[in-house]
């Protein structure tokens, strides 16, 4: 069931190692149908360069499995929080990807220092508390504190991003990563200008609308 | 038409994700035909993977769409601006390569610290001021703050580079990230001292007639 | 003899170059067999592009050579050693990777800043005092000072790591230089918060049990 | 001629790229033929991915072109002083590495903070003067300052590297980056302890009697 699903899922997970944002099993990426309601998500602790489209298991929003030799990632009841409480999110990516987590770990949101940083976030990327992994706890926390940003850090843990495809959010965790790190190498050499709010939002519209195909 | 200059210009394009410039669709490189003055430039917002040199987008001077089922680049007023007051230049790349972005970032130029700057550049390399992305604005800054240097580093933004040729200005896109990236590294433990005018002109005369095949 | 061991020890000694944590012929991974006791170990200074599973080394605990045409790696006797007064470990790996070593070479341990630390070592990750290489000295500092960590950074030196196989303390030598890295970019922007003993333990138990298939 | 060397000079400079130790065209090995004194350089201006092995130049000690038909490297004039001043010197590394030259850039040598230091070094890594580039100048700051040390950082420029083969000078091109990162990561958050001279000599005479085959 759900082959196509499975197999975009399987690929954004195949994304995570190839642009340097997990090792070895961590990190995860899941999809939601929205016809089913029914989520694809990435199995736990399994190798990436061991990992096939069919060990992509899928489960309802309750967490029950539907489908799947394997065991669901821990964080699934994470995952299944947020598609229960947006129903506009259906891609979820997990990472603990080393420059936006350097910021989590201090509980420290990333001001729109960058055009890169209002184009694809519009907005500062926030930071949510520490939050329990496993249950429905980072689920809340994500909720309650992201927003109308496509990305999150999370205190002392990582990052969570959210899209209405796993592309979507699967371009959000490499762009958190990608702009984390330009703005953490200009922090260690002063502070740069915020990028003002009327500028950021114009900005944003632009990227929205103009940009791409 | 202008089938030898859109390979040159979809190489270097390849060359931006190959030196680790770029991340997912960001950046450009564009080149001018001296003859025609029409310019190849990537198409907007797709993956450096999946494009191909039919791909690249021909536009004349004007911003006129000549051939290319795409559209191009956001950028492609910039490059046009700069081509449009710039003669000796046929060739414009644009990243948000990180080193070099974390000076923009602040606004901070890049001063002569390194033999290796000398010889690519000739002088410190300099920063505009924010402008805004898809109109003329940041052509205008670049034509208004690049001097001599073939590299310029926008506020808030990024990296442009201009060469006589595409091959040119993505091989100063290249050296403006390894020299920030040293730079960079430099800074975080001391400052070093400038290497004196006098000195970086006669290196720079030295590199230009010297150096290569 | 031990043909399957070999090919796990070479195997993992592989995933040292793969995963970044060694340079030239550095760093080294050993597998001991439960059955017999006797430990297989990487020759000494061979480059591992160069290396096979036959070069594999085969010492008993006294670190007479049992079968191989190699010298074993100079760092046998610290292996050995631990292996001798630690019955739960049939695997050591030890690297130089860079930013593990960077809190190594200060004699500083690394606070459980992270859900993953907790998560992977389930405690702080210790430091031991400067000892000499090539004899049992540090075999005996790991011993003393390792606690219940899988992972323990030797001052002015680099990384070591145990576990109850070859794979599980490549795993260790992994997340040791990741959360190093992580942590690392933290403490250039502030001090993150320490997770709570409580929940370091929690987290970690939690881990053991629920985490993997 | 000297065919077996031009393929091992050939093969060693292909080592910078691959170990990340140059860009685009930057850095350059030499071999020395010790019976006919003739050395094999890199051609100048020339890119890694395009050079084969008959593009090698063989130059006299004194500079003249004996076979090849491009133009050697601009630094051949520093690579020929250090052989006709360092009989014991066969192999001769250059390369403007990101981390060993942020040291450079200050003027700044590196102490034995690390035991791979002491190893392969047996000493700080030293630091000599601004020189001009293309002349005999570097050639000349180098044997005057690099001592007993294979590595030798020069101010606002970069590294260059000796030993008794263009294997043995690869080698220490590798390791004065790999030991700089290192350090340099570790003065981000303190200053570790230097080991004892006493100390640092034996380890360094174990490392060259007992490491190895």
């Amino acid at each position: 069931m759900l082959e196509n699903l499975k197999q975009r899922v399987y690929k954004m997970n195949m994304m995570l190692p190839k642009n340097n944002l997990v090792t070895m099993t961590s990190g995860n990426v899941s999809g939601r149908d929205p016809e089913t309601n029914l989520v694809v998500i990435k199995p736990s602790g399994v190798l990436y360069d061991e990992m096939t489209p069919d060990d992509m298991v899928v489960v309802d929003l309750d967490g029950n499995v539907v489908e799947g030799k394997l065991k669901p990632s821990v964080d699934t009841a994470t995952h299944l929080y947020v598609y229960r409480h947006r129903n506009d999110v259906n891609g979820i990516v997990h990472t603990h990807s080393p420059y936006a987590t350097s910021f989590a770990a201090l509980g420290r949101s990333i001001p729109v220092y960058l055009t890169a940083i209002a184009d694809e976030f519009g907005c500062a990327i926030p930071v949510g508390p520490y939050a329990k992994i496993g249950g429905e706890e980072i689920g809340k926390a994500i909720v309650d504190y992201i927003g109308e940003s496509p990305a999150i850090l999370m205190k002392n843990h990582g990052v969570f991003t959210i899209g209405n495809s796993p592309e979507a959010a699967l371009k959000a965790a490499v762009m958190v990563e990608d702009t984390a790190k330009t703005v953490h190498l200009s922090l260690l050499l002063g502070t740069p200008d915020v990028i003002p709010d009327e500028e950021v939002k114009r900005a944003h519209e632009r990227y929205l609308t103009k940009y791409g195909q």
